[in-house]
Formats: structure tokens, sequence, C-alpha cells
């Protein structure tokens, strides 16, 4: 039930027809992707399956903006990304790479999914790319997966924090097959597993079951179909959970310090633990438990009164 | 029998009580870590079950002295850090992270456990923490686990060279439900398991079973309980069969050339295959299979002489 | 079939004997490695079996010369090592490492494996090491191995970019037992694997299994013995019927933005898809997929006409 809820909440916002539109006994098109937000948990739903929510110009940017809304505020505290259809995402869409695009096009295309500081086609800075964005915003980010993940799709699974995923769901970099190789999905996938694993994976394009993506690292956890929903939002209740700017203290310092030699890695992190415990909702932990008690929160991103 | 003659072999030298507490009929407090050693193979046992062998400050300073204590003997070969009770380690003390000890304590806790280049508290030097020592002293380190192993505890066993543990030992970096992320078990932790996985225990807490530790890389190998005394002491039995140099500048040649790209570890690891063989083992190890014999080890860092 | 057919080919450009020789009645000495191409696929056989196919010098001379020969012709598209005699590959020929031979030879023998930039011995400047060759040649290499693999041995599966393997093949690092730790091959199997894999590798020698292998990423396959050809050959057609072009560029960007940092290898990787998406074939095969045909690749790495 909660579920039903959930999928079928439109998001009033995306529907921007002209106010005749509205009015018109015609269903209105359906927005590209759905947003929903209840208890700190954004669920954002790619909703294009008869394109197999292709990740399209249009697709990224709806993604981009649902990601990013608000994203600072204390409200929101775990996005959940989901699909509906069959397909997950089948990756960037191939009719916007033809060459009656251009490169122009095509360079606008992979800043939006990927790379933000590829030459600028216009004069303003570009605005994030959803890959690098999943993993620069400050709360958590679950893909909830029940399909087929394919190349950029397949990158957008990897990118997540989580990955909850279904039994029947594949991965797949087929671009190979259509002379496009996935060499910016390989960014994201090559991180993820073992190298031998990606590399199988993009010369051949098969894909891999959800068995195997998991035993890879690529996916969290592989739950029954019927099971999904609850599985997913039970991860997200844990992070809900636990204090906001704790959480986002803990998410960039992981990412800062893998990036880092071990040396210099345990210096930032180091640091960040003594820092963590200045925090007014690190110090409330520590009594909490010290005193057996449910910690208080106030989520605030300040420092403890010593 | 091995094993509780080894488990009960009490450290004499950490009983530094004055005579006159040793004379009398009541128990003296048990030390914190106890230490064996016998036929090259140093045994290390967390000895503090009542406080879940949280990694106290005094918990971390006798573990380090047991580790440092003639390190570069020849008699040392290899060291096994086990654990007294149900709790392999809780990770530190939480009492000692209060804001009634203040930022200065907070900063030797963690000084002592994972990075010593953080800003001194003291004048002079810090000396080594606990859980880069493991990497960077010349002898391997075994962790022998049986049971549950949690924040800087997982980075404990993430730390060591090889991990034996048993089926029902866990891992987990639950930090963040007391508002405490496990941002330095993190560094261990991200560099022993895929990317997805580490982040799954760092955001949700949930502990991993003894399985997926394995199936993940977090551990080397699972046992069933009754085994783990008998094949820990067969992996550090095969590790006192080599030749002392040749497995130390082995050991520091992996983390050196783990640290670089692939031609400059290609660089360096060739080097040190020239310089091995210029050993007086080198040499003998070559000689002895050439001559289906047993080689007969000097463990001298010398080079022969050609 | 096609098995034996492959197998009994014998390369004959590799018998250098005069003719005096080849007319007698004798049998000539075998090559050390056999060569076939056929279809793109070639197919590089390890052929000294009673010395468990040791990458001697001459080995590895035979094999980087297999390997080099024509590797820019549009003819070859991907090639398959493997090797006769139930012993894939023992390492490097012991024999060629001791005093005897002096350290002149010993760094000539890592130079001709792992790496090319060690000081060279004659004044003009060293060929491409083997390993680090497989990774830079623009076609994918696939090992296709039934037997035991070890020291610089297992170091050669590690470095191909796909490994199929037979239930029965094993993998070690056992050269810690002769007095010369596994540096140079710990430098491939610590980026295939978990560093605590490769570490109990290193440390104990001990042998791991198919299996085990499979799960922490050193192969990419197990198959059944009977399986082995018909399946590894399936691996190296669908290589074949990806573009040429699209395949080099895509391993070539693979390596080099697994050595960057993520920003930096999304810039690389992004400007590779636009690069991509200008190939010739980079458009036909959109085109095709657009038109729902089957794509006829020009193999040629040259821009479209836009």
């Amino acid at each position: 039930m909660a579920r039903r809820l959930l999928l079928r909440a439109v998001d009033i916002h995306k529907l921007t027809l002209p106010t005749s539109a509205r009015l018109c006994t015609h269903t209105p098109p359906a927005p590209l992707t759905l947003r929903e937000q209840s208890n700190g948990i954004r669920r954002i739903t790619l909703n294009d399956p008869r394109k197999r929510n292709a990740l399209s110009l249009a697709m990224l940017q709806s993604l981009r903006q649902d990601i990013l809304l608000d994203a600072n505020s204390e409200d929101l505290r775990v996005i959940i990304i989901s699909a509906n259809g069959p397909v997950f995402s089948s990756g960037h869409d191939l009719k916007e790479l033809t060459s009656l695009r251009g490169r122009g096009h095509h360079t606008q295309v992979f800043q939006a999914c990927s790379e933000a500081s590829l030459v600028s086609v216009s004069l303003s800075p570009p605005p994030p790319a959803v890959m690098t964005l999943i993993q620069d915003i400050p709360v958590p980010v679950i893909a909830m997966v029940n399909g087929v993940a394919t190349a950029a799709g397949c990158q957008l699974v990897a990118s997540c924090d989580i990955a909850m995923v279904t039994e029947k769901s594949t991965f797949a970099t087929p671009g190979v097959n259509v002379g496009l190789f996935c060499s910016t999905p390989a960014v994201a996938i090559g991180r993820a597993v073992p190298k031998k694993v990606a590399m199988a994976m993009l010369f051949t394009g098969t894909p891999i079951s959800a068995h195997d993506a998991l035993l890879h690292g690529l996916v969290s956890k592989v739950v029954p179909e019927e099971h999904l929903e609850e599985e997913t939002l039970a991860v997200a209740q844990r992070v809900c959970q636990a204090s906001r700017p704790v959480v986002a203290l803990g998410k960039a310092t992981f990412h800062r310090q893998m990036a880092q030699g071990r040396d210099a890695a345990y210096a930032t992190a180091s640091q960040v633990m003594v820092d963590n415990l200045a925090l007014r909702d690190g110090q409330e932990g520590i009594r909490a438990f010290i005193e057996k008690r449910k910690p208080v929160w106030s989520h605030a991103a300040e420092k403890a009164h010593d």
C-alpha cells in the first residue's frame, strides 16, 4: 500500500503545460521523473518506460533538478532513485547521439551525465553532472532496481552509494555492440568492481546477473521482488535515524579520503573524527550511549558548547 | 592443548603492581593485553572482555608496545592478534570521547589509533599509530577473530595482513548510530572491500557476516570455531618457514607499490626482485630448489657473496 | 574439431633451424610458443610443457614477439594466450636467477617480463615488457587457462584483460618458499583482487582454487574443461563482432582513466565518448541501431564525414 501511494504520487510541479492544456480533457504528457518526499525520504522515479527510461538530456536535467532541489534542507535525509517499467534505465538516448545532432550537442549530453568541466558550450559554468552530483550531495543516494540497467543506466547504479536490487535485475555495458564503447560508465563501474569483471562487461557487452553484481560489489543487496520496496525503505529509514550532519560529514569524508594515499587519508579522517565529536549531535550521541537512552538529534551542523 | 597453554600464559612483565600487591591474596588486575612468544610466533591477546576489548588509549598503548617490542629481532617472525571473550573489539572507548575529556584528549586517542601526524599535544614526535604500525612493521600480522568486531575493532581486522575468523564472527561500523561516523575505520575498510560494501556498512551500521566478509575480501578465511587456533597457527608456521628478510622485503614492497601507478609500481618491484636475488637467502632458496633440497635460511638481511 | 585444428597448427616461422636439420628425420626441437591466427583471432600457445612453461628469457621474448607482430594490423582483433600441458606457466625459470648468471642477467629477465624502464644493460631502449605490453596493445588479450598458474605465470593471468579458466586450474604466488618473494606478480595480482586475498597468497604461497579466483576477480569465468575452448572462442568472437578502433579506444581509455582520480577520469572519458561518436564506426553503429539493422564496420580509425 505504501508502495502504490508513493508510485502514484504525481509530481505536480513538473506539469509545466499551459493552463489551457490542463483544462482540456486530454491526458497531459507524463513527466520524465516523478518526485515525492516524506519523512526525510525523497523518492525519484524515472518515468519514461516506453523509452526504457533512457537518460536523454531532458531526463538527465529532470533528474538533476530532482536531486538538487533543497539538497541542503534539513528535511532531506536520503534519496531513493527507482524506475517505472521493466527497464531501470537503458542509458543514453542514442537518437541524441547521431551526427545530425553534432559535437556540441554530444558534449552537452556527457556534461549533463558525467562531467561538468568539458569546455562549456555556453559562457556560464555548467551545472553539476548527475553521476558526480550523486556522490557529492550531503545525503546518501540509494538505487532501487527491478529490471535491466545498461550503459549509463548501469553507471547510475554504480554511482549511487547503496543499490538494492531484485533477483531478476541485470547489469550490462553493451555500448561496444553499437560502436560506442561505454567509457564513461567504465569510470563508475571500474571503481565499483574488480578490474577484470569490468573489462569482461565492457569488451563483450554481456549482462551480469544480480547475484554476480552482488558478488563483485556493484550492488549492495539482492532481494526478492516482493520485498524490494520494503527492504529499500528499511535502509532509508535507518539512514533517517542518524544525525544529518554526521552522515553528511561521513559521506563527504569517505569520498575524499578514498582518493588519497593511506597516510593522507588517515590525517583527513582523524581530523574529521575530532570535528565530528565537536558537533552537537556528536556529543549527544556519546552521552545518550553512556546514559543508555536513545539520542535526540538536533540535525544542526553546529559545534556543541564545550 | 596448545591453545590452553598459549591463552593461559600470563605476561609477567605487564604486572607492574607494587610488590606488596603481588604478595597479597587478592587477584591482581588483569593486564589489558597478554603477550607470549615462542618459535617466532608472537601472540597478543586483547584482554579486557568486560569492556568488550574497547580500544581505550591505555589498550592502544599496550597493543602498540606489544607490537613494537623487539620488532626488528630475528626471533620475531609473525604476530597473531586475538581477543579474550565473545567480542574481538568494540572499537574506541566512548567514555574517552565525551566533551568532558576535551579536544586534546580526543586527538590523542586518534593519534594512538590511526594517525601519528595530527598536531601533537606534546613537543616530542608522537609514537606510531597502531593501525599503520601493523602495516609498517617487517613481519606479517594475523588477526584471529572469534566474535564481534566493530568500529575501530573492525578497522583493526581490516588493517592486519591476514584475518582468520570463525563463522560466528561479525563485522560492523555502527558509529553512525551514536553520532560518530566511522571515518577512520573507513580508511582501512574502504581499502579492503568494494566501495559499495563499505558504504552500506558505514551508512547503516548493519553488521555483515563472516561469510560476506570473506566474499568481499575483509577477511582471509572462515573456519569452524574448533579449528580457529589450529588453522591460524598453521598459517603462522608457514610464514615462519620462510626467510625473514625475504618476507620483510616483500611486505614493505607490497604496500609501497600498491600506492603507486602501474609503471612506477613495476619499476619498484622489478628493482626489489633483483635486490631479493642478491640476498644470501635469495640465492640459497634458488640453489636449494635446483638441488631439490630444503633451503637453510640465514635469516640475515645480508647480500650474498657473489 | 576447431580445437584440434588450432592446437595442431604449428607455427612454421618459428622453425629457424638450418635447412639440413629440416631435412633430416629427427624431430626438430619444438618452438617455445606456437602462434596461429584466423578470422581476427590470434592464438598464442606456451609450448614448453616439460619445463612447466617457465617464463624463461627466451620464452618471454618469443611471447613478446608473438604479441607484437602486426599488433596494429586491422586483421588482428583479439589474442588468446593458452598453454600446452598441465601447467599453464610456473613463472620465471629459476635456473636463470642463480648468482652464476649475475645481476645483469637478472635485470634483463625482469625487464622482459614486467618492466621496461630499469636501467638498460644495452644502450638501445629496451623493448616493452610482456606484462605491460598485454595491457597496452590495442586489442583485448584473453588468458585461457587449464591448469596451474604460479608466480609470474599467475601474473600473466592477472595481466590479461579477460581470463577463462577450468575448474581444476589453481593460482599461487609461492616465491616466498624459494626465497624470492613474488613482488612483481604482486603488482598485477594486488590490482586484480582485494588486498587481503593478495597478501594471504603472497605470505603463505598457498594456491587458491578457480572458484576463489573468480570470487575475488582474478579470473573472469570458470567453465568445465570440455567447454573451455568453445567458451573462450565465443568470447573472442564477440570481441571480433565489434569495431576494432572502438575497442582499441575503449581499452586504452579504461586503463588511462583508472589511473586517474574520479573527476579527471570523467574528463578523460567524456572527451573520449565525443571522439568515439565522431569515428566513422561510431556513427555507423548509432545509425544501424536506429534503423534496426546490423552495423557494417569499416574498422578504420577515421572520423566520419559530418
